[in-house]
């Protein structure tokens, strides 16, 4: 078979610039149609941190607050109610990035943007009213994102929701905006709402596939998905899956599915969740994400609600799990 | 009767520029209220590949993993989960074009624009949650279609939903920036929702024909319809049909009666969908767009759920029918 | 009393430049708020065809393609599925103007606009979904009219439709943007919907009286209005009809009050429809238009429905009655 | 107590210009923050006609032939069909202004806008389809106003109904216009609508207090309300006049309620209806207008519907107990 | 533990400019990613009046005209009907600024705009129709505040209303506009709608902290909440206060909570509200206030409510409170 040589083999390509890691330029090269500016982002997002240039991502989330209040995120570890506390562990710890709603990042951009790359989460979605098929309001702007010096914008759909088209096309506007402005776009697709009238179908297999394909074909350089399970939701979808007999038995079955969903491994794919019965639990989730081809994690209540120490050594262990890569 | 000679008869037309295909000129001349650039993006489409220069088309859709998942699409053919396959079969099979969701296409433009005509499929529409009036979400834009390097844009109307009247006026909207920037227009024209209560009206003749008509005055270059069935499905339309004895027995027949649908055959239109008890029925209906006077296919599934080669075999067989006009 | 002088009658009135028709004129002296270019296009479309210069009017429209199906349309005289064929109707039959969709139009303004006053219909409505309460979709665009030569928009509106507001905005929002560019706005005036709860009310005296000076207090220029029957339909109009006696037996009658209402004959009011039961007795029926005071007549499926060369004596014989005045 | 003495009471104010009313300027110095664009169309409002710069106005509004259709607005007087009837009869009457939709405007601003103050009313509601919480469309634009030359636009508020929200934010949006073009804004204020769930709770004292001060606060330079009754409509609001002993028996009393719910009298309020048992009656109601300290009158189909003549008198009347403030 | 010191506490600061209180220097370095221009509206407000420079506000607000009617909210005190009572009345006072819809502001501002920090209220809801899930209506603009010289606009949100998304999308619009205008943003939270079924989970500890926390992240620079009860509301937050024994049990405890969860005490908290059973029971809830580190409150109808001298006298108290930390 032929089809399967990159397009433009027969050229030479230049040497790597001393001091680039190839591994990142070939993540690069899956984005062949971004501008400059969008590639320098994307390159920040990967060269930071103790991952950088391993094209391995671990990136700190904070936007709990807004989604379950402050109370029910913060107060167990009260340092944490101070938004300067959360880019400073991020630094400490090694990660590559840090993401969270409009107040939070204005409270430390102006300290923080030269130092750590950052994620301005664009809409949320609170408790003080909730509602079968949500739709999170957008609480922040590209020009914003720019005027703040973050790398890259963050964005919430859910697929399965009775609003999804209002969400799905919101995306398309900010994430040209975001593109036109040298920002790469990472997109949280999490199915949820009336479409998915199972709890469990919200982390079924064939469903965050699909929900990883949709925001690479809406235009993400980044998806961020939860950890699926081994449960199938989709009666047309459990016949392919069973007829194919496509494994999914292990993290690693798993995690390796969705991220051939997303192109084929030509777009960033990360994972929340993980096992709560243990730390070592999780860090197998980890291995199992590394070994499946995924890209790295998004950790935020994991970090944050351990006490500083704590969590930086957990976190540590984290990347050194994807780091060695054992 | 005098009103059937061309307006301008009586000029002295310009000799046919060398290498220039008479045929082309003749469905440029359709078109007679477009820019150069409108012009120039139609006859880039009409002059690639095995086809160029005939009139015909046979196009590549690869938006299923959108509107399906990307297990019912690609996990039957593994290596067309990554964005690059599709293109470069395009080019293999020698057919006129590849039309994808924004994801797709920004994973493939970088390297393909310059050698393969691009139509960024702008409005999609996703299975994870489903009701009896679809609005597909716009996920693209004209801008994205221009720095893309595309050369028409895509966009799917569902006549007879409840929510048409939105999709007919984000097409007015898109189709009016897509002309003032040169590309094409490409209009999927799919009667579906709650005005055709019955399944089998959405390919009934005289709605498939009605259809082709609507999406040509919205200002459409190019037409996708099914393949219509010898069924009718609106009570006056049935009326007249019989009235009037309007053949519509064979595929030629019906192809026949909704280009005639289609401003007399002045807009170009095309069809999905054929036969699928055999390749060699499906290869009937191909030689029935052909003798009835349809433009072309535009063939998704039937192409890319196949092996590699046996798919350049069977897409082959389609344009030697278009091609050898037997 | 003094009050019905003319507001300038104490300055001397230039000459009329040679060759212009005083009555033209006099028409052009209703619309003393409007710029040269709105003048210009009111000019061409009232100086064109046979009864150019009369202040009369007989406009060809087709946009029943798109309102009732092309089948419906078309397909008792084929040669009308060709978009070419109505232009050039229109012009051997000395017709003043020719109103159309986009589609219709692009098809052909490129080789007509220079030598027939086109007019786009921005907005139309389709019977694959029909409701109660109607709302046609807008399919093309001011910018769209100025790029295709038009000298008029025509936009619908649907008194009585409980979406009768949004078609309200978005006319003010076109014919303000029309007149800028300048070009005259003509307006189709039909009321329907759930707020006309009678077919007859459709077209009552009172109802077509109201929805004509409704059109023209929202800025039209041309009102194109049903003829209406002496059927009175609200209450309260009811009683004003009978306490003053208002004149409505004959169709010259219902005119001369549907004239009046439409700001005393200062906007041009154009009608539709006639009687179907013989040729003889819709001739009679312009005749009452022409004696009541109407401007004329705007007749679409009554020409393109008869062959070629039937339709043009018919159509000869109604500019006949308008020009002869007899 | 010193809290009521003028700002800026210590400077030395620059003497009158010569010719300049008193009381003009006085009105002229409620309104210190708008751009001398503004001031002048005011002072152009006040000072036209017979009651110029006695700080009264009298305003024929036409808008009836759209609000109540033009049959009972104008068969009952034919030459009033005419838009250039109402115009003439203002400048004949010595009447402030002329506001009318902007059909009405146009058919006369080419000829009227240098001699007559024009408002140009740019919303309007008609009855061929009617609800409980009514939304009138708007039907003219800034724009529009400024093209012809009016002093101010005019827009009407329901308080009271289901869609007040979309009414309040449009008048935002114009009034900020019409401000930054130097136009006046003339704010209808009509309770109406389900929440106001009696028929006289829309003429209620409390409730056209409020109305008169919601218009106010949304930026109104000059009001319009109707005469309200001594009923009163909320219980809250029923309590405090009752406590507090508000008086409100005589239509003077009612009105110098209503006006000083107009900040204090610093906001130009002017009055609609008034008794129809018979002319001595509406007198009496102006007396009690100009008594209470009201500024003023819009009358419309107590002008229109008489004779020419007759109505002459009946405006200069009303005029003369403006003028001679007795 | 080292995530305490501030970001840049090695780099040496620059001596305090004369004259400039280092409270309020360390208040503006809670918002480093703001602008100079706002920056110094910031500083203006907590430079104002006779609590300047100490870091605390008493801001009069006069919005209840708009709110609840003119009637109640003035006639018991008929010189607060003036619009230019109220700047008058802070100036008198020494309070910090005076908040109030585009009307009030307008009256006033060509006055005072450059002797008071004025606040522009962007949104307000009326009483005339009222319903159990609000929306306010945007009565005001950005350009407008710019042009009426104010340092601030203000808006209301609901968290719990069905509204909310709309709520907080405009206020994130309009927020990313007044910083680029070089304004400040305040914003009141209030927890109201059909999301919060009880009436007193409008001033539940969990709800009000959660309030503070979402107008901070949507960007607000100063908060407006209600002074909270010991109630909680959420039983998921209600199981975080109980496990962790969070203090509610004082006036001091509860605002601590609530500025703890206002960024850890960096952005601006203030509170309406107060014990209405005596003046002494209102200044110990201001002292609850400001022993709990509150920055002050803003105070409506218990200072125009009461006569000009007696209000002088209990604005002067509570101030002097704030002033003199005792």
């Amino acid at each position: 078979m032929t089809h399967h040589e990159p397009a433009g083999a027969a050229l030479a390509e230049p040497a790597s610039p001393p001091g680039v890691s190839p591994r990142v330029r070939e993540i690069l090269s899956y984005y062949p149609s971004e501008s400059p500016g969008v590639q320098a982002s994307l390159a920040r997002l990967l060269g930071h941190g103790r991952l950088g240039g391993t094209g391995r991502l671990v990136i700190l989330p904070v936007d709990q607050g807004f989604e379950h209040g402050p109370h029910r995120s913060f107060a167990v570890n009260p340092p944490t109610y101070d938004p300067e506390y959360h880019p400073r562990f991020a630094l400490a710890a090694g990660m590559n990035g840090y993401a969270a709603p409009l107040g939070f990042i204005e409270a430390v951009a102006g300290n923080y943007a030269p130092h750590l790359p950052l994620i301005l989460k664009l809409n949320n979605h609170d408790l003080l009213y909730d509602d079968d098929d949500p739709l999170p309001a957008v609480t922040g702007s590209v020009e914003a994102a720019v005027r703040l010096g973050c790398v890259a914008i963050g964005y919430t759909i859910y697929p399965g929701s009775a609003h999804r088209v209002e969400m799905y096309e919101t995306l398309q506007f900010l994430a040209e905006q975001a593109k036109s402005a040298g920002l790469a776009v990472v997109v949280w697709s999490y199915p949820r709402g009336s479409g998915i009238d199972e709890k469990e179908g919200e982390t079924a297999l064939d469903v965050v596939a699909y929900a990883a394909h949709l925001a690479c074909q809406m235009g993400a350089h980044v998806v961020k998905v939860k950890l699926p399970s081994d449960y199938l939701f989709q009666d047309k979808a459990k016949k392919v899956y069973e007829d194919l007999e496509i494994p999914r038995e292990t993290v690693a079955d798993r995690v390796r599915h969705v991220v051939q969903s997303a192109f084929d491994g030509k777009r960033i794919v990360i994972f929340s969740g993980g096992s709560k019965t243990s730390a070592e639990a999780f860090y197998d989730d980890i291995r199992g994400i590394r070994d499946g081809g995924g890209y790295g994690s998004i950790i935020g209540r994991n970090t944050f609600q351990r006490p500083w120490d704590e969590s930086l050594e957990f976190i540590g262990k984290v990347i050194d799990i994807y780091a060695d890569e054992a």
